[in-house]
């Protein structure tokens, strides 16, 4: 099957801004098997968008349409799909009633223009929208129309909302769509690998399936591993994903940090309650990035204590105890550094564990021995305390986003050591 | 006049490539005064991309093209924009003699399908490539045919050979066909409004103005509003600029953060390097996010000197010495915790400034007095501390974010009054 995304909005046709969710989205459509075909961006242009969509329609299995769902004149997607399907709209009193109570909830009255997200178009199946006004609108058309067959969702464009809305009612009705056949998924991530090295070790066992289908996507640190088979019996389904996947654990090992998609923190979080274990922070490059993802995970407040944002040298010292003398002789990007900082802050909270983080997050503040990118990742523990050093390429947010990702991964395999050992 | 882009590859319908050509075309389309209104993507597929290239020539006046012109079986471009004029194309002796030329300068032989590059749809110019082996071709269509006046580029997919195409031979001919306007943008951002209400605040400001356009952009806690003018001369364009602008700045006031884009982070950083002040933060359900934010900002290790995440009562005490006896009487979310919160880290840190929250993210946690989702930020600086209090609608990740955003909101205000004070 076929699938073609239409993001619209004007601001995506300005020299400084893309489409970015049709990244997401395509990955979402190529684990379903679906392929994408053609992506446009239009802006908030009705005939145009109208236009579009039907061309789409003519080709295409699938349409997804993005923003241009919001309560302004400008957001004309409702009307433009509309308009190409020669349907009429209805408004929704029970949509609007919902739209009008989400304001209720914040204290606050909800603006007439806000009406307009209540139009529902003929036929559509409303979805709702967990952290905005706009609902989604998803149809299959129906036999005898133009387009019949063909399925088409319209999403809200900020990704805060979209990403919930297609996980929750737009991929379990694509994946009825797509297949009569049972389908069975595993969804492996990795820290820490290029991409390139990875697919070297692995091709060999994927390519020689075209059943299950593998999908590889890379993000930075964090490598994802889709695997999924199609089969009439969910028995056969299981037995060919089982198949692939031990071959891959066997060749990944202990770098797979999850079977089921788990971000790495939701991973580390339920290490720690395993073993009735607490952790604190000490960040220095990253700033609060480690701290804001280990807490990111719900529940986090059972074997979180808490950290410390330890900017300048002074703070080292004034907050967590590292010796100024240290500081100078092998400066605060060093392993030995990174070690008394995660000392310090497992003596300060009474942690069982604690991971530091101090780097040069760039693009200025490198030297010829510690360029920008380095990174030092210090832990301690019950009896031992460790660091390791990173050398880490790209803009000064790629330079955090790995550091943090690193830094929950060394953590990572000192739990599973340490629970293994019992 | 109006362009479209279209990118041709099919490594940009993956979830990992975007066309990032088209923001540096768009750009330079601008600058003409030329706008992009639409683009789009499409595999390696003769009459897919057919079927757009006469889609676009109906309604728009300028149309680029690019990739697709390699010398594999892969390479649709020529193929289908003849296809879609119902043109014929001719081998052309001399551009396969430049061809092998190159290949013999660089002590190569031309392999055989790269005579498929020496193809020229009937009537196109042949557009030099400095850098490659493909050229482009350029063609004003003619009176009486389809697309009669409409100019069609197609250019090399990489962006080195791209640009200098672009810039040496087929600007010059775009300038001469285009009237030259003068454009002028402003980009300015908001904390902590509704979509709705600001739209309601400034539409009738700029509904009467069809230049400048404007583009709302609504994210959560953040809202964008780019201006932008047209005009024959550059201070006609800077004068409507300065008309609309002016309205929209004292409909919003102090709301406005910034007048060209920058971060609220940023914005913040400028103010505190300014005034020679120094920054500490003190996060509960954040868990770092603020002081991640603050971090992202090159430099930022200039003022921002540390923080605290207190993730359970206890550290609230021992990390800030928040009065245990408080904690017990108001709870941790309150006002006066997060005062003590801030106050705590303004004297262990020994900042100017202490900014704190602390709250419930969700989804568990709540209260009837205090149900998830409400979040107290805390200020201390020199003579005054102060709380105030939120309610965010949403899951867990939504209520941070928001969390985040308003703290930095509420730390600009103070910041914009006390160097407003001197």
């Amino acid at each position: 099957m076929n699938a073609e995304i239409i993001a619209v909005g004007s601001e995506m046709l300005t020299p400084q801004r893309l489409d970015t969710n049709s990244l997401w989205l395509t990955g979402q459509l190529n684990i379903l098997g679906v392929e994408v075909v053609a992506k446009a961006v239009v802006g908030d242009d009705r005939k145009l968008l109208a236009e579009l969509v039907a061309l789409a329609l003519r080709r295409s299995e699938i349409l997804l349409v993005t923003g241009g769902l919001g309560p302004t004149e400008d957001d004309v997607t409702r009307d433009a799909v509309a308009l190409a399907l020669g349907r009429t709209m209805t408004f929704r009193q029970d949509i609007c009633d919902a739209i009008a109570e989400r304001f209720a909830r914040m204290g606050r009255t909800m603006a007439e223009i806000n009406k307009r997200q209540a139009w529902v178009i003929d036929g559509f199946e409303p979805l709702p929208n967990s952290r905005g006004t706009a609902p989604g609108l998803w149809r299959v058309l129906p036999p005898g129309e133009f387009g019949a067959g063909r399925a088409v969702a319209l999403l809200p464009g900020p990704p805060a909302e979209l990403t919930p809305m297609f996980e929750r009612d737009c991929l379990p009705r694509l994946r009825e769509l797509v297949s009569p056949l049972e389908i069975r998924t595993r969804f492996y991530r990795v820290a820490g690998m290029p991409e390139s090295d990875l697919d070297q070790l692995i091709a060999p066992a994927y390519t020689r399936y075209t059943n299950p289908v593998t999908t590889i996507l890379a993000k930075p640190g964090d490598i994802e591993i889709h695997l999924r088979s199609r089969c009439r019996t969910a028995d056969e389904a299981d037995r060919l994903l089982s198949e692939l996947g031990a071959q891959i654990e066997a060749l990944l090992g202990d770098r797979i940090y999850t079977r089921d998609g788990d971000p790495l923190e939701a991973v580390i979080g339920r290490m720690l309650r395993e073993s009735g274990s607490t952790l604190s922070v000490a960040e220095s490059c990253t700033g609060g990035l480690l701290g804001q993802r280990i807490t990111a995970v719900p529940g986090s407040s059972g074997y979180f204590l808490g950290g410390f944002l330890t900017y300048t040298d002074e703070m080292k010292t004034r907050l967590l105890g590292v010796d100024p003398g240290l500081l100078r002789a092998q400066t605060a990007v060093s392993e030995e550094t990174a070690v008394a900082m995660a000392e310090g802050a497992r003596a300060q909270t009474g942690s069982a564990y604690a991971v530091s983080i101090t780097g040069i997050a760039g693009p200025d503040g490198g030297t010829e021995a510690t360029p920008a990118g380095s990174v030092f990742v210090g832990l301690s523990g019950e009896g031992k305390a460790e660091a390791r050093r990173f050398r880490f390429l790209g803009d000064r947010e790629r330079v955090r986003t790995m550091a943090a990702q690193m830094a929950l991964d060394v953590l990572r395999r000192r739990l599973m050591a340490d629970l293994a050992r019992g």
